[in-house]
């Protein structure tokens, strides 16, 4: 066996990458409902993620009921008017244009919970990074994300909502933190590249402005000069 | 248009449903150095994760230097001896028996890493869930995992050391905080199940388990009837 055997085949591998390059954080969706089984399938994509000593600490609670949902959009309403007064001038009225979720008109939500005592207090791997339950947590969330993608379902994060207040319109235990609030429908389109981006609310750094060599000040320099090289192409 | 016509074909959704089902976390690699073509397209599909206000907060720091993964190496010995003592019993030798990193012995390894004032310290969609940008950093570390995966390349994320170690061993600035420390290398397999599911340390949960309707505690019932029979069958 070559070391390399266990690649993809290249029509494999392009097909992964253009869900990673395609995946949007989508906030327009088409009335239509989604396939129970489309649905089951992203699902199980999420529960498929790591997670750390394998405690697979998440939950997903779908949400249709309109009446939990418009209490959702309330509790968003209430921490946008928030964050607004945080952006100045012009930056302020540029945040206030933006549309930045799609709580009512998604065919469904979905809250991604932590159940942070699964599986008991001691978890192997966590013992001295707490969070890492959290960060798994968060992985689902990706592989959700991206096989949502591939079956042409956009998703689009809320995180302008207070946990706290998730927490009790869910109903969720103490032990369960809310990770990520979605929403999942079909889309009209799949914008090329991020609406922010799009919109000139920040540029897209370049690759060789986020690879470092062997420190965080690490010199690259001769040894490194392959690997340099290939990241400035991209 | 159709509500699904920007579903992938059939191949391309089984593609990426291998590299999720198929990833594994990895301790034990092939000592083959990887091509630089490959890692700089796998640290290319982690930049394009998404991120909260598009901050793209994550750098990747590539260590190769054997002087550095040494001494990064005695602190996970550290870290993992505080570690076992959390285990009593059977479960205390069961974890002194599992290999739990290959920081060593892998082709390179990625500290994933997260600036928390990235374009200034107030970011669209963190104003009220501050640890968004840590989480943005994590969507990253699971792409580079699947992408990985596509490559023919085994992660495994060494959670058993302490933060602040790593960051003085890596020597970053105080706004900078490792959120995983990754190995990377061929592999002579990737295993058919994750390795604490094979070694009976803790079973993967049945997906109905952990999918719920909206809210925790939300009853099922007629509305649901076709979710749950999907989410039955996987």
């Amino acid at each position: 066996m070559g070391p390399s055997d266990h690649a993809f085949s290249e029509h494999e591998r392009t097909a992964l990458y253009r869900a990673i390059f395609e995946r949007r954080d989508i906030r327009r969706f088409r009335p239509e409902p989604l396939p129970a089984a489309t649905v089951a399938r992203i699902l199980n994509a999420a529960h498929h993620a790591p997670s750390v000593g394998f405690m697979q600490p998440w939950d997903f609670i779908v949400v249709r009921d309109p009446a939990v949902r418009e209490r959702i959009h309330a509790a968003f309403l209430r921490a946008n008017a928030e964050a607004r007064e945080r952006f100045e001038g012009e930056r302020g009225q540029h945040y206030a244009a933006l549309k930045l979720e799609g709580i009512r008109e998604s065919a469904i939500n979905v809250c991604v919970t932590c159940d942070r005592d699964r599986f008991g207090p001691v978890v192997l791997g966590r013992t001295c990074q707490p969070d890492m339950d959290l960060y798994s947590t968060v992985c689902a969330v990706q592989n959700l994300w991206l096989a949502a993608r591939a079956e042409g379902i956009g998703v689009g994060w809320v995180s302008i909502i207070h946990a706290d207040e998730l927490a009790r319109l869910l109903a969720l235990p103490p032990r369960v933190v809310p990770v990520a609030y979605l929403c999942l429908g079909y889309v009209e389109q799949f914008p090329p590249e991020p609406e922010l981006q799009t919109a000139g609310w920040l540029p897209r750094l370049p690759l060789r402005q986020v690879v470092r060599y062997d420190t965080w000040n690490g010199p690259a320099g001769a040894r490194w000069n392959e690997l340099e090289r290939e990241v400035e192409e991209l």
